[in-house]
């Protein structure tokens, strides 16, 4: 816990007070800082939620929970792809609406084949796009016998291959095998809510069983985005955390506020 | 980064200061501190290496990684379970030791069976001792159809049971299938270097392409202990690490110090 003063506060106006001010949930503010902080018309925003603010405190507190997507191993397919593995002219068949708008898992899956050994059942999402590219977890790279460096999607220059066999045909990727970054989905006003900007790295920390932090979460704005903080099954796993979970952020841009709840 | 004084001292005189006195690597004493502990004979402790101390500091430098073990699915078995599966008479055949003295690793292998299926040659681990038990990973139970909650070794007590074939016979465990709860052991001079003590809860970061942080990571501390982070295989994938990487020590008891390293 802080006590954060108006002596403190005016010691960081030189490098800008942040607006809104982010406290943790047991950080308390001197009645004095409470009005230094509202005479300038910065609000205050409370980085946890889970404990109900002291009686009479008019701080606005905002939850701080993300809701958790996990993604299994899955691959987007290039429309040459699709059509070399599934036949000429074939279009992937829409099975199940994924978290972002207009993404889809499709009915078709693949396998794919390593030197060491092969993953099978392994979904397609569509719509087809651009370059082909497969995510797998490191866990799946021991598997398969590849182990590709961890990358944000759609960066695949000087990634490893894989050879990909569905019902109609075989293709050897030549780059863009992958496993996936942890990156947070979110809308402008989901930005504007949790404090923070399109490329801002946060933490973010696992509430259940296992007391697991994430750093390094890329922050990914765009209105098309749903809230959803993107983990593969090894994150999820190591985290015991599953679809429909939440994680609580904890900090941004490498610095953590105060104490980590729930500890030890 | 925090900057300690002589006042901030005084005000956790009344709590007892610890002795090493940990700092982050970042945070800095005034002289008038400085003086203040060196006047009470408590040497200091940076909990961060990699950084060289400013200038004309006399702040000791002390290495705070610990290294780590990856731990597979294995079993360790009690002497009767040893013969129920191995037949009559039968000792287990040391392969390799483990860091913990007189630990190993036998020749002898098992099969686990779940009612989604079944993990094969999972490794038995000697010498046999009291009661049996089977430590997977999350991933692994979802193989198995068996979700054991996470706990440390020897704490069986209502967890869930597996079926386990040998070369000579199947024994069905009523319990003592668990996930383990991440630990590190440590000898008593080790737990004076790194200023903890046996029980505490430790805060890890991996300092590879993944940041990942392990809060409540529970420190052992016993004569016979190698220094050792114990990590099942979906947090060492999630976290890119493997036998013999290190992890940083950055906080105790649920408290962090200073910003993360290498952030963001």
């Amino acid at each position: 816990m802080a006590l954060i003063t108006e002596t403190s506060l005016r010691a960081r106006l030189a490098g800008g007070l942040p607006d809104p001010f982010p406290l943790a949930a047991d950080d308390r503010l001197t009645p004095a800082a409470a009005d230094f902080l509202k005479s300038r018309g910065i609000s205050l925003l409370r980085l946890a939620s889970g404990e109900s603010s002291p009686a009479g405190d008019s701080v606005q507190v905002l939850p701080a929970d993300i809701p958790v997507g996990v993604s299994n191993r899955h691959i987007h397919l290039s429309p040459e792809h699709v059509e070399a593995l599934f036949g000429p002219g074939y279009r992937l068949t829409p099975m199940k609406e994924l978290s972002q708008k207009g993404q889809f898992a499709a009915r078709e899956t693949v396998t794919l084949i390593g030197p060491k050994g092969m993953l099978t059942g392994v979904r397609v999402l569509g719509p087809a796009r651009g370059a082909s590219q497969a995510e797998i977890s490191r866990t799946d790279g021991f598997a398969l016998g590849i182990h590709p460096p961890v990358r944000l999607s759609g960066d695949i220059a000087g990634t490893p291959g894989v050879t990909v066999a569905g019902e109609k045909g075989v293709i050897v990727m030549q780059e863009g095998l992958i496993v996936a970054r942890n990156h947070v989905h979110m809308s402008p006003e989901d930005a504007q809510k949790y404090g923070v900007q399109n490329g801002d790295s946060l933490i973010v920390q696992s509430l259940g069983e296992r007391k697991v932090l994430f750093a390094g979460v890329i922050v990914r704005v765009h209105p098309n985005y749903s809230l959803d903080l993107h983990l593969d099954t090894d994150e999820a796993n190591a985290a015991s955390l599953k679809t429909g979970d939440a994680v609580r952020l904890v900090g941004r841009n490498g610095e953590i506020r105060g104490a980590l709840r729930g500890q030890p």
